[in-house]
């Protein structure tokens, strides 16, 4: 079995194998270990992807397909016998449409290009993290991406419209409406967002742009306790009815680590406060828009709502707030070993439960540095764990001591990453064994030999 | 085979048969036709639901499911031979969490219950139509319903965290999670979310709500042209940022009919135009929101954005524009007999296409009256013909008229009341053979036996 089946289909370009593939080519975000498959295939079509998964489907093949490999729960971890199928060409913007609002791209177009490409029209895509140079539209779907702006825009469910996918066999799934409203039977696409590639290969999307806002707010907010943090969220929300758009939640201990590395990422409020909000709201009116998002913050203050806060001022402050919360290399560079967290919970159980966890994780031999932070308003928490050794008991430790209380308060080993081969023993803790007998189901029913990115999720 | 076989579980209250069922039971909104089937049963709780489906599947009795029967597309019709559970005791709201901002509800609550729990605490649930004191949220999530807010909340599907189906076999599948981030593999109850029946039966779910808004405007607007239409729609969405939550757009003919019925319904703009606008904000500053949308409107005269406006003055005023559009009846009231239609199609192509299919409907002989409105916002179109008879000829041809060019487009026979068994025929016009090969594959996967609803959708 070799690639020199896939010289019938694609250019000798388009196949990369041998040395060339391990000096050029990585399999996961850590870039230190060189990519082992039988090959890296680079199609530019979606037709080139069937072809593709004909021939491996006829000759049972596995497998896996890389986009900006920034996923951090090894969903693109190869062993060596794959196809690895590397979106890297898929890389068109094939139309925005400004009446109806839509963006048709390919799926290894970089997150980073669809902002601009929106922007150049007046439009937004509002899926927003750190990794946008690097993610792909493609791994982004696969994964249903959330980041910073999912208050007011949702997770990337939301924003795809139209979706087009290849099956294990080949069979392409086209469902490439721009239309908002479509009930005619079920929505099969749902199927493709969000399962980290084991049903099928996203080629194509069509992603639902919004009306670019003109306005931007930012502040750093203090308090002492969590339940003035949950009412403070409510009271931002009621009053700027759809312009809140970010509220990200930073413990103390991680506020002084994130805020002390360089003048760039200096602390805008003091280190008195126990917890740390970055607020974000988005408008059409900036000079009416500022004005009522100070009112609202001088208010908080003299009802007590907040003990205290602190208002950008201008863009370049924007960027100054958000790279402290964005940087999180500020926080891993300290680290001798870091292992990282993306736990959701509701929302009320999440200063009992961070705080219990900040406890029981320093009382574990090899844990160094804890810091914990995230998208509140989401449920979605990141802890991330500095450790002094690599051992798989400690990693095991710390792994149940952030999971294993979540069951029972309905919370998600996984809010925004995906389950990838890292946290494949952690799934029964937030699905019951029924729910994951359909899943596997539908994955024999959609991937009966099992090629599609074997080893992952279950 | 008979409805004895449920005595065991069920309390004989909980059964229904015979002439009582026919008397008091019907399988379809025009509550002409007496309900056939073998019995109708009431199950209070998931667990009675999963015993009854757990009978059900080991004696091959087909099943239907009855919420309020709003659906419009024939998907509670029965044939004789099925058991049919109401939902009308599973009407239980079992918890609303202020902090999480949900709901949690059995599937047989009634839409304006839930409405008016929600507003009980502040909050929203924002989802709303006509059908709000009949339609249970059961079958609001079995279809995916949509509205007359899509634009500013989303469809059902979004607004749904946590759900609870009863598989063909009596497994319950509970994803009751609070969390608006899951991503910890595949989301299972998209499958039930749209599938009308065929895949589940959705016994609860966890409703996510909204911060209830504090101010709402609305307005009538006048165009002579569709792209003046579009151009306002992005006009108004750039710079009310976050609150245009309505964009209805109707067809003049439509706005004469709708407004000519009574002084209730009296027309707020004479009838000099093509197509009628009524729009709608929610902002959370009564005052400030008020000026705001006013001041917009007078700039959109200013700039020959739009030809003439009347802006609501009171709830009074605001009660009055929807009923306008809302009423249906108003039009149905006065034709022979009605066939409707809820295409949906990318914005751009709406004026034109909507434009040809007054002219073709118009020389089909037998029509009547015609009539057109819609949440264009969305690209979804209500059609409402007036027929001289119910000729199955006369049928399939308005049918064809409305439906042929949609393919073509990207449209939908369906926005959002569904395919039922009254669009199987069209299915293959807004689907592709191998989205419908997908689909019956997943239909097999989750009702082997095909008991499910059976007849609706395929």
């Amino acid at each position: 079995m070799s690639f020199s089946l896939f010289e019938k289909i694609l250019d000798p370009s388009q196949i990369v194998s041998g040395q060339e593939l391990e000096s050029r080519y990585h399999h996961i975000w850590h870039m230190d270990e060189p990519l082992k498959a039988i090959c890296l295939l680079t199609p530019a079509s979606t037709d080139e992807v069937s072809s593709i998964m004909k021939i491996c489907y006829e000759h049972n093949l596995p497998v896996v397909v890389h986009g900006g490999l920034t996923n951090l729960v090894g969903s693109t971890e190869t062993y060596g016998n794959e196809v690895v199928i590397s979106t890297e060409r898929l890389n068109s913007i094939e139309e925005i449409d400004g009446s109806s609002r839509t963006m048709t791209v390919q799926s290894g177009v970089i997150l980073e290009h669809i902002h601009e490409a929106a922007a150049n029209t007046d439009l937004l895509f509002p899926l927003n993290f750190g990794a946008r140079g690097s993610a792909q539209i493609g791994g982004i779907i696969s994964t249903n991406a959330g980041g910073l702006r999912v208050l007011k825009y949702g997770m990337t469910r939301q924003l795809i419209l139209g979706l087009e996918a290849v099956m294990v066999d080949g069979t392409i799934i086209s469902s490439m409406k721009k239309i908002i409203k479509d009930n005619s039977a079920y929505d099969v696409k749902q199927l493709f967002i969000g399962s980290e590639g084991t049903l099928g290969i996203v080629t194509k999307a069509i992603l639902k742009l919004e009306e670019a806002p003109s306005s931007r707010n930012a502040a750093y907010i203090g308090f002492n306790n969590y339940e003035n943090v949950v009412a403070f969220l409510k009271y931002m929300d009621s009053n700027l009815a759809g312009k809140l758009s970010g509220f990200e939640l930073i413990w103390r201990n991680s506020y002084e680590q994130m805020t002390s590395v360089s003048n760039a990422v200096r602390p805008p409020l003091p280190y008195d406060y126990n917890y740390y909000v970055l607020i974000e709201a988005l408008g059409s009116h900036p000079q009416i828009d500022h004005a009522e998002f100070q009112s609202l913050l001088e208010d908080a203050i003299e009802q007590d709502r907040i003990l205290d806060a602190v208002m950008a001022q201008s863009p370049s402050d924007i960027e100054w707030f958000f790279r402290i919360r964005e940087d999180v290399n500020n926080l891993v560079d300290f680290m001798k070993h870091d292992q990282h967290f993306d736990i959701s919970l509701p929302i009320p159980f999440i200063g009992d439960y961070i705080a219990d966890r900040y406890q029981s994780l320093a009382q574990i031999d090899g844990v160094e540095q804890i810091y914990a932070f995230g998208h509140v308003a989401d449920g979605n928490i990141h802890f991330m764990i500095g450790k002094s050794n690599l051992n798989d008991d400690l990693k095991k430790k710390i792994d149940h001591c952030i999971y294993d209380g979540l069951k029972a308060i309905g919370g998600s080993v996984s809010a925004e990453h995906g389950i990838g081969t890292h946290k494949k023993d952690y799934l029964n803790l937030c699905r019951t064994p029924e729910e994951i007998v359909l899943m596997k189901a539908l994955k024999l029913t959609m991937d009966p030999k099992g090629l599609l990115n074997p080893g992952k999720i279950f």
